[in-house]
């Protein structure tokens, strides 16, 4: 659960796996290519996790949540306590990510990280580091130690979910205010200016969209975080709750499970990882294009093309969920399909 | 199973339920529209199926087999015996839509409706109306009674399905050559030439889908299909299976049951249902963006968004059945999902 150690485990994928397993796909009963990136999502299963067949047998979407106090700022419409509500709301199954991992069959876990409220329910795991990041337009978002933790949370919850047996992971988040340190994260990694990643978030009227943008100028020229340096990032405008979903990742990547990257904030977190450790990028797989502003130049650093085009910018990893069901159909293309050869046999 | 019977039976969709549906989408805790296409989904199945809270009991994907005569002018790299050969494999469960089928949970039934061949299994459903289309650059697809009777099939397989308790059913085919009809089906009904609608298929090198378009072109030269009589089409540059496809769309409207549009030939067939009565659009769920070319100009036709965007051309059925998944996430998000109001009882 040491960040460097698990870094250090992160291996290259199976790239002899992957040449066996991209020549059967082009040998399957159909055109070649013509089951598009159902075909290279396979391929990508098999690299990560070196088996030729690999199925998918539990899923579990990880939930960070964690508060922001940059929304001190004005970057946001909802109030603090909604991350609370909704944290809690995730454990009684009535939040959009519930009602969609439901139909994926995937379980919901919800951690605390840095809500800046006190939790009771048990059904939450607690692992808060601090109560919500800091105002980093005022001061840093976190220690860089915090940051640290933080990771080594993400971590700890990927390894808890795979040591259940779960080998297909979700990122998820609920944190108000966090499409703003998603937007700062973007676009320090991208060079971007902020005006040019910054979204409505949940809503927010388009003149103050140009405020939440000159916030995230102005907290970067305070700090100029360095962005190769992904724990400076972090410390300096990131969250609690994008640092554990970067954790998630890393973990996943580390164990040899595919992580499903949701939305915008997952993405700032997946650049997050990818800054940490490039090898992790292989074991990420996209889910949709976020409507947010910035995620398509997000995406288009990794290397991201998402499949799923359904308008969807709720986030909570809504998104990953649907995306489980068209990796499982991946896997299912390869275990039932037969070659040509296969079949030869068997048609007359 | 009438044809002029079913497209009578076709009411317009519930719009006070979809207006109710609207109210409440907007009401779910989360932030206005932030499901998206997901959201739009939920209100069209209320819509047609009249039910506020529509679940999904049985899936069928209906794969209707058909040969194509016009293979004789060198528009296809298959064989003719594929077509028999896959719609065995298709009982057999190891083509494409047999895969993903089968992770959606959903049943495939296969229609021989005019394969130029005997076909001997007790699982393909046996309703041959001719043994292939005829070359249409030489005489007719079919006899306009024969469009009739393989419409009839379609409603009737869509009937059959229904009385066995399926309340989702999308559409497939198993057809060599059939891209070339679908392209002067979109041809005819788009205006757009030949040329703009006319693609690869499965994988026909560059020079020949030239020369599958000039086809295409002396074929609508000869016979000037109306735009304006989707029998007149389809026994002038039909297809027996496209006359099916569409079928089944007509028996799903008529019986208040969505029915999932798979790629560019389901497209096609979509076209026809909703030439012979234009209320049957509302009753289609598009699912993926073929990369077939044509497929976008007639999605723009029936005002599709496609969701899902796989690169996927192989056809068979293999995009709907993915929707599936999407589909049921939809009425998963209405049925689990709180309203504000409703969930102000139970948060603290």
């Amino acid at each position: 659960m040491c960040l460097q150690e698990t870094i250090g485990k992160i291996k290259k994928v199976d790239t002899q796996i992957m040449a066996w397993a991209q020549d059967r796909v082009d040998h399957l009963i159909k055109p070649k290519r013509s089951l598009g990136d159902l075909e290279d999502i396979y391929v990508k299963v098999a690299g990560i996790t070196g088996k030729k067949y690999p199925m998918i047998e539990k899923k579990s979407i990880i939930v960070m949540a964690g508060d922001h106090g940059i929304i001190e700022e004005g970057v946001a419409t909802s109030e603090k306590d909604i991350t609370k509500i909704q944290a809690i709301n995730m454990t009684r199954g009535f939040t959009g990510v519930c009602a969609l991992a439901k139909q994926a069959r995937a379980q919901v876990v919800v951690v605390d990280i840095g809500i800046d409220n006190e939790i009771d329910t048990e059904k939450i795991v607690k692992r808060k580091i601090r109560y919500g990041a800091g105002n980093f337009l005022k001061g840093l978002a976190m220690e860089r130690e915090e940051a640290i933790k933080a990771l080594e949370v993400g971590i700890e919850m990927a390894e808890m979910e795979i040591q259940r047996g779960v080998n297909l992971l979700g990122t998820g988040e609920m944190g108000i205010g966090n499409t703003t340190p998603s937007a700062a994260i973007v676009s320090v990694i991208s060079g971007e200016s902020p005006l040019e990643v910054t979204g409505i978030g949940a809503n927010l009227p388009a003149e103050r969209v140009k405020h939440k943008a000159k916030v995230i100028e102005a907290a970067l020229k305070k700090h100029t975080p360095d962005p190769t340096d992904a724990i400076d990032i972090l410390s300096k405008v990131g969250g609690l709750e994008i640092a554990g979903m970067a954790g998630v990742m890393l973990g996943g990547a580390a164990n040899g499970v595919p992580v499903i990257v949701d939305g915008f904030i997952s993405t700032a977190a997946a650049l997050i990882a990818c800054t940490l450790e490039p090898k992790v990028k292989d074991y990420l797989i996209p889910s949709h294009a976020s409507m947010e502003k910035g995620a398509r130049i997000a995406s288009e650093i990794l290397g991201f093309k998402p499949p799923l085009n359904l308008d969807l910018r709720l986030g909570e990893g809504t998104g990953a969920a649907i995306m489980m069901n068209v990796v499982e159909s991946a896997l299912y293309m390869n275990k039932e399909m037969l070659t040509f050869e296969e079949a030869g046999f068997i048609v007359d």
